[in-house]
């Protein structure tokens, strides 16, 4: 059972300083500056992230020259005043009518290059561009991809959390029924686990069965589970705004030779690559020392994605473990170790872990067994 | 009790439809083509909409001298293949660890003007400029606003049933306890209704009590509801995927009489608003109205957002009714009429109905009483 206590709030002063750090980052880089829209980026920098995201936009413009600037649409800066980093930055707003990009734009130096965060919407960059023609923007994933990557103490206590209650979910739902019901009916056992084990969000809760485990993003369909059938589970979501993802492969009954040997070879990578993890090792390599235990089992053509991706206030985001990604693994960062094998119109079979980098190696956030999971 | 039988899916043809009249205002627009990132507007040309948005690109490329192809992970082309408008695309498919705009660059002109989706990442538009640094680019909103503003006979029936079930969930909940009870309460129950009544998801539930009504953006707090408050009801989601959103006040026992003028006041805007829409009006033309009423009556500067805006696949989209829009009415559109008024500190009031237009003027699809609602 995961501790159900809830770790203390990030202060206003942990969101000074990571805008701070953000600015500095930003100026090493030769960036004038850093743009943050709407979405997990702002909410990490400021503790501001209303429900949905609309078409009126916000901005934070970090540089390292002036203080934190958010600039809101009038009507939702009583939300913005109350996030917790909001005392921490200005707020100007702009009123339905006028032009935001123009108040935005009257923050940028006129030739300045930009970090941007990677999910805001065109709609505004090129709102930006039109306003200040000659700045320049790049994504934060490609100028400042480690900005976030890096976790603290706190930052790492909450991922723990998250991973061990995503490790309950799993531990419960090998208790369930499986033959006879439907992958969606299984998806909503996991989404119920993840939510009791303190997940205030479920992002998702892939069931799949037979053949659609062999489509690693299948989410989880009207299929029903029958005896024999090697299911993949890969589930997630945050608790305490911090991202957990696993994923194991259990069968219905006793596995098929085959299942039991393409999981023995996912086992014996996920495991060399997570013995692979240490400082200053490039995050492709351990996609290498992945697909290489897999590849020399002659199942390579069956892995078909990378070893895994960064997590966070984020699912997904630096560092990916990727072929092309030299970036050396740093202590605190954490990420999936994830290899999968899938052979199509038959079965999958995936295991993942979340792993912190540590100054000895890797500590994995996940530690349910690795063994095929056996249900009924 | 709105219906709850399910209009028949969208067929290929209905999505190639979509596609060609997408492609064909492009080229009357002077534009080499559309491209259209995961979002509602590629769930509107395709039926594609996968649950999760991630950093992965897929890009839809719309052009009037080709066939519509479709740019997606290999990963997830499994996926894309299931989705309903997919026999109407050429789906081709990148690998993690190759460049995925060089992918989509190969399908662009070298010197195209191209027309992208609002809310495609600002790291997929960059990838794009970067990739084919001749090409040029506007948001869908800027360069074809009217794409999907006019709705046809089978969008009209989705945007009345999502609109009737909304009106059902507002008479149930005027039969709920409010007073002793927070907002967020009485917001989980109208999600539930919103459910029950056959939304398949819910977007927004505001519950603005007292003071928090005065704040059009507050969602639903802690804050007790006490006798006598003041309360700004705002709910709204997807029912067959198209969207629902109304607005109606109440007051806990009798109302203040302040609270009684100031919701008169805002119920004759509204009216007068409504009573504006014919075919050929200017889209600000409606704001205006509006306006004027609340002006006149000496509160114009406590109505302090734009009257309205469009809805279809998504709860904000255009057309939008506000000073500077002078896009002329066309029977088929659909949009919100929703002046407020909101003393800060004191309460807000809001109604708010979706119309559309027809040839004869307004029709509305939220027909809910106008009155101040009486709840306990």
């Amino acid at each position: 059972m995961p501790t159900t206590a809830k770790p203390a709030p990030f202060t206003v002063d942990d969101y000074a300083a990571r805008m701070a750090r953000a600015a500095t980052a930003a100026a090493e880089a030769g960036l004038a500056g850093v743009l943050v829209a709407l979405g997990p980026d702002l909410a990490w920098l400021t503790g501001y992230q209303p429900t949905a995201v609309t078409e009126r936009l916000t901005l934070l413009v970090l540089s390292p020259d002036g203080p934190p600037t958010l600039i809101v649409p009038t009507l939702e800066r009583p939300d913005a005043e109350a996030a917790a980093g909001a005392g921490a930055v200005t707020i100007r707003d702009w009123t339905d009518g006028s032009d935001p990009y123009a108040a935005a734009g009257a923050l940028l130096r006129a030739d300045g290059r930009y970090g941007i965060s990677d999910s805001t919407w065109a709609m505004h960059l090129l709102g930006l561009q039109r306003n200040r023609p000659g700045t320049a923007y790049l994504s934060l994933t490609d100028c400042l991809p480690m900005l976030r990557a890096v976790k603290d103490a706190d930052e790492l206590e909450r991922l723990a959390a998250a991973g061990a209650a995503a490790d309950a979910a799993y531990e419960e739902i090998l208790k369930v029924r499986f033959a006879g019901r439907r992958e969606t009916d299984v998806a909503a056992d996991l989404a119920g686990l993840l939510r009791r084990f303190g997940h205030e969000q479920v992002d998702f809760t892939v069931v799949g069965s037979g053949p659609n485990g062999a489509n690693p993003h299948h989410e989880a369909g009207e299929r029903v589970i029958e005896a024999g059938d090697a299911v993949v589970l890969d589930f997630g979501g945050l608790l305490s705004g911090y991202g957990s993802d696993t994923t194991r492969t259990v069968t219905v009954g006793e596995p098929d030779p085959e299942v039991r040997k393409v999981h023995g070879i996912v086992r014996e990578a996920q495991q060399a690559a997570f013995e692979a993890v240490r400082p200053g090792v490039p995050c492709q390599e351990i996609d290498r020392v992945a697909r290489r235990v897999i590849t020399d089992a002659g199942y390579g053509e069956f892995f078909i994605h990378r070893t895994g991706h960064g997590i966070g206030v984020t699912t997904h985001e630096p560092p990916y473990l990727v072929e092309g990604e030299p970036a050396p693994l740093v202590p605190g960062m954490c990420f999936s170790i994830e290899p999968g094998i899938y052979l199509p119109g038959r079965f999958g079979v995936r295991i993942e872990d979340i792993v912190t980098v540590t100054a000895e190696g890797g500590r994995r956030l996940n530690t349910t067994s690795h063994d095929l999971g056996l249900v009924s």
